[in-house]
């Protein structure tokens, strides 16, 4: 690691309220300072680089002129957030970004007055900030006071239909409300969708506007309120429009494109705005993504996520890994069902990268279509999709599938349609925290008439359920698996479709069964290992599947033993609770089976690495060895966890 | 009811093959003919009759033009969708609409290959449609082979930001796609937001176009494909088209606004987009809904849903009633809240008459917001407002909440903020049959950290929670309630609070203890009298929260009896399974307790009449009698049910 930056100036910023008692000139100077600051901290830390160093001078801007935290500054995904966290009184812990019990990697309500909405998935800050605008006319007295409202949201986000929503229902109520659009041609993936091209040609058609002398033509004006000047101010603000025609169909009033890192252009802008602007105003920004930082302008990603990295050369730290990740045997196996069939393809919400698509895209790009950040469009395009006779994985996180339930009842389930669900993200996910976990596919999909919902135990069986996936063409399914890295076993050269509702035995042992959904089965063997040197021999299945279920293996499995135990990486309502209603349906429970679900805890996990993340759980190997031994009412002397 | 219409031509109509040979003056004449025959239909079925009649001409003129089945005609939402089933072979049953074992009030696969994707919920159509076309053009080979793709949207339903998401999408692909935007500025309710004021001035503004000439000229070009055609062909269709540049900024081709009514126009238009067309293509068509029934034409909400009625009068045949609607009882409920105390708002996403907010709206207009159909973010939007210090009422129906599902989960849950959630529509509804049953919600919110979810028993029961959800202000709470009538109770003057996580004991019995969640209670209740006969006298109590449970309720009612019974309006997942896994945690089952849990059955159940619903779900006081003599062991003789 390198030393840290000099930052003399940066040193005497404790709060926003001191940016105020600084010059414009002194303000640049934050933001150079504040730009290399985010860069050494994350440098330590890891995380999100290229959002942050892109809205530098944008942040120092905001809260120069606007009185946070009573004015509410909402960030769209807020993965930008670290200089705005660096400038709000967090600097001190900047460097435990994303680490258990540090700062999150996303703004939050918890965390700083000046997080009034945290975020973590896209497009909310909109609705969010117009919450805020109404509760302020209608007399809301949270904690501090209400101001204005600013939601930055970027051109990715803008595109997908929850944005749209907001700005409709915004133009319409009329009301003051700051939407900076900014927009850097990239969010995590390259831009797609027409409103990108949209949003490029309303600065490749016009040259940016020198917006400098206007802004201070303006400022001239002041102080308010002359009737001619306001007027005049009017008329100028007006001229500085350029474009942006669709969004004043939509009632806002339109300002831009302006360059989000000339901080003089930001300064007078915004000052004029805020003087000045009386309904939903929207600030069309560009910035660069990773500015000033030359590895992150150079990456492909713009430094969109990094690990530890050296500052000087850019190289990021990696921790070696000895078995490839899920996401990568997913795209494999994808690949693989797609060189033997060609009505095989593939749809993701923006996340080609994340999800593997990129892989599938590469080796098919006419078949790979990436709908933008539109979950809700990306579902019911691959319930047409099917209904046309292909055969459509629709891959997306665990999390952001929430986003498309809807369309996943009404469009998929309720039509039996064949759309194939690559659920990534199952799961506890580490540093990315509670807003990106995965914990509630397997209730909210397991309920509905006719899907076929699967968890992947390891990475050979991954790559199974994808060709089972492939060749189930008479209903819905979806298959589930974790962020991070297999374990490391066997791979088939191609994936062979399993039995529908069948599950395996692992281990045939006595008293007590653990029946497993997902990949804690690598824990529930590492448990049986140290209960069997307890003399306490447990038999182990892997359900396979949630729906259907495997009747006769659980009821098998029920009969057989005193105790049955299931365990899943999800909420309860899943997996167990059907495990449940079967027993009770057959009346096993009715003979005094011992009967215990493990599932995520009924809390949202903060931010820690998965294992810490698990342990908090309480899904471990010991806690699942305490949970046998208490199960069977066995002492638990030496055991790992009282 | 009256006599049935003649419509000599509209018999001689057995599919949309038949139209093709009539002249354009005969379509027209069919276009009356199938007016008729419709409002005659209504009038003896109910259901929704003025967006049906506003789309006759429509209706005619795109079968009459495409080739469908094999072209794919999307109808959004598809209440307006019974002239279409009369004219593709369905006319048989049409009076049998959304009654038992007759046809379905929207479009459903299964019921006709002119259906090529059932809907129900708004704005899916534009999503679908691209679905089949890129399957088209990727060698999809389903049956009927594919043609074209023709999603027919409703200005409100475009509002919704799924369209917004589909269109930027298919501008983005660039292929040949007909939307056509069916405005009739009415959805169910007054329209709202930007969008609808965009698209307003482009009318107003604007003449309509007489486009009866130029769409003549350019079919006088045809047969194709000679250049000079083509190019002077392209020149007309762009001449055509007036405004509608938010739509070519989304890379559509935007041809319009042309009546919808005059059928002449319609042909010509779609005659040529037909014959020219080559990338995504909006047709503004403006109807009028209720068109050519005087009584839906004058009525408030243009006839959009309606009961039985006399085609002369217009006047509906409803049954008398002896309990208010829950709904009327929810909006009084929160009117008294309202008056208690301002900071009470009230939010919608386009049903103020279905969820009663009208009524809130006449007594609080400032307070009310209707967000268009925009569930996604009318959920944040409700976020933003409990963190602005306001108390809002989300009030929305069960199956449409599931469009803001993710916006539950990370914008209110994750951060506790105290959001009410007014779930009308929860369990079975009816003649809307199953893309409108509220089955899953319980699922889906009662796994998420830090939410109460309740379902009232009857209407006092309502009262109460809306009271109880207007003082807790510490978190999200939802209450549930059904559609239909109250049970006639005795009604409070104003709610009472009730403790949060207790339930309520209603009768004590012995054996066995039956724990219902919403308004099963009833029919508990009619079974514990029956089994009061059979000297069996069961214990029932009113578990009020599904969470947080009532611990102690639970575990008093399982150590109390042999058997406990839970029953829900709900799949499983929900409260049953709750119950389950804290009677497992507690090692409840360990004693040989005889636990059943009584859910929505695993199947999409068609529509009915509630009752009828109830009974096929087996959830009626027969079914639950049934199942207390069976987990008992003693035997049926006698019982209603085998």
């Amino acid at each position: 690691m390198s030393t840290r930056p000099a930052t003399p100036l940066l040193d005497r910023v404790q709060s926003p309220a001191d940016l105020k008692r600084l010059s414009d000139a002194q303000l640049k100077q934050v933001a150079d300072e504040l730009r290399a600051e985010t860069i050494s901290a994350v440098s330590e830390t890891g995380g999100h680089l290229g959002a942050g160093l892109g809205v530098v001078e944008l942040t120092v801007a905001l809260h120069a002129v606007f009185d946070t935290p009573r004015d509410r500054l909402i960030w769209d995904v807020s993965h930008q957030s670290y200089p705005h966290k660096i400038l709000t009184g967090r600097r001190d812990r900047i460097r435990t970004l994303r680490m258990k019990d540090g700062l999150s990697g996303f703004t939050k309500r918890a965390e700083s007055p000046y997080d009034p909405f945290g975020a973590a998935h896209s497009s909310t800050s909109i609705s969010a900030a117009l919450g805020f605008k109404v509760a302020h006319d209608l007399g809301g007295t949270p904690e501090p006071a209400l101001g204005d409202a600013i939601a930055v949201i970027g051109d990715g986000s803008m595109s997908a239909g929850m944005a749209f929503e907001a700005m409709n229902n915004a133009g319409h109520l009329g009301k003051r409300l700051f939407v900076i659009l900014n927009d850097n041609e990239m969010s995590i993936a390259p831009p797609t969708g027409a409103l990108s091209s949209y949003l490029s040609r309303l600065y490749t058609e016009k040259p940016l506007q020198d917006l400098k002398a206007a802004a201070k033509g303006a400022l001239g004006l002041l102080p308010p309120p002359l009737q001619e000047g306001a007027r005049r101010a009017k008329d100028m603000l007006k001229h500085m429009t350029v474009g942006g025609t669709m969004f004043e169909e939509l009632g806002f009033h339109y300002v831009g494109p302006i360059d989000g890192h000339d901080m003089e252009t930001l300064l007078s802008v915004l000052r004029t705005l805020h003087a000045r602007a009386t309904g939903p105003t929207l600030i069309h920004v560009l910035t660069k993504k990773g500015k000033g930082y030359r590895p992150a302008e150079m990456a492909a990603d713009k430094g969109h996520a990094t690990a530890k990295f050296d500052v000087i050369t850019g190289k990021q730290v990696k921790a070696p890994s000895n078995a490839p990740s899920y996401t990568k045997v997913f795209a494999q196996a994808l690949i693989r069902e797609g060189e033997a069939d060609d009505k095989v393809v593939a749809v993701t919400a923006a996340m080609p990268d994340g999800t593997g698509l990129n892989l599938f895209a590469e080796r098919f790009p006419s078949r790979t279509f990436d709908v933008g950040i539109a979950e809700q469009h990306g579902v019911t395009f691959c319930a047409g999709l099917a209904a046309g006779g292909l055969k459509p994985f629709c891959a997306m996180y665990s999390t952001f599938l929430q986003r498309g339930y809807d369309q996943v009842v009404h469009d998929v389930a309720l039509q039996g349609l064949p759309v194939r669900f690559a659920i990534d993200r199952a799961g506890l996910v580490g540093a990315d925290g509670a807003t990106h976990a995965g914990s509630f596919d397997v209730a909210y999909l397991a309920n509905l008439p006719g899907f076929v919902v699967m968890a992947a135990a390891d990475e050979a069986e991954l790559v199974h359920m994808v060709a089972t996936a492939a060749a189930h063409d008479t209903g819905p399914i979806a298959f589930r698996f974790p962020r991070g890295e297999g374990v490391g076993v066997e791979m088939p050269e191609r994936g062979i479709p399993l039995e529908i509702g069948k599950g395996r035995l692992i281990r045939q042992g006595q008293r007590v069964a653990i029946l497993s959904f997902g990949t804690r089965l690598a824990e529930v063997m590492k448990a049986a290992e140290a209960l069997d040197a307890r003399g306490i021999s447990p038999t182990v299945a892997d359900a396979r599947f949630a729906k259907p279920l495997d009747r006769e293996l659980i009821l098998t499995l029920a009969a057989g033993h005193e105790a049955l135990i299931t365990i899943e990486e999800g909420a309860v309502g899943g997996f167990g609770s059907h495990v449940a209603q079967l027993l009770a349906e057959e009346g096993v429970f009715d003979t005094g089976l011992k009967y215990r679900s493990m599932v995520l805890p009924d809390v949202f996990l903060d931010q820690a690495s998965p294992d810490q993340m698990y342990e908090a759980a309480g899904l471990t190997a010991a806690d699942i060895e305490a949970k046998v031994l208490d199960v069977l009412g066995v002492a638990r002397i030496g055991a790992k966890r009282a």
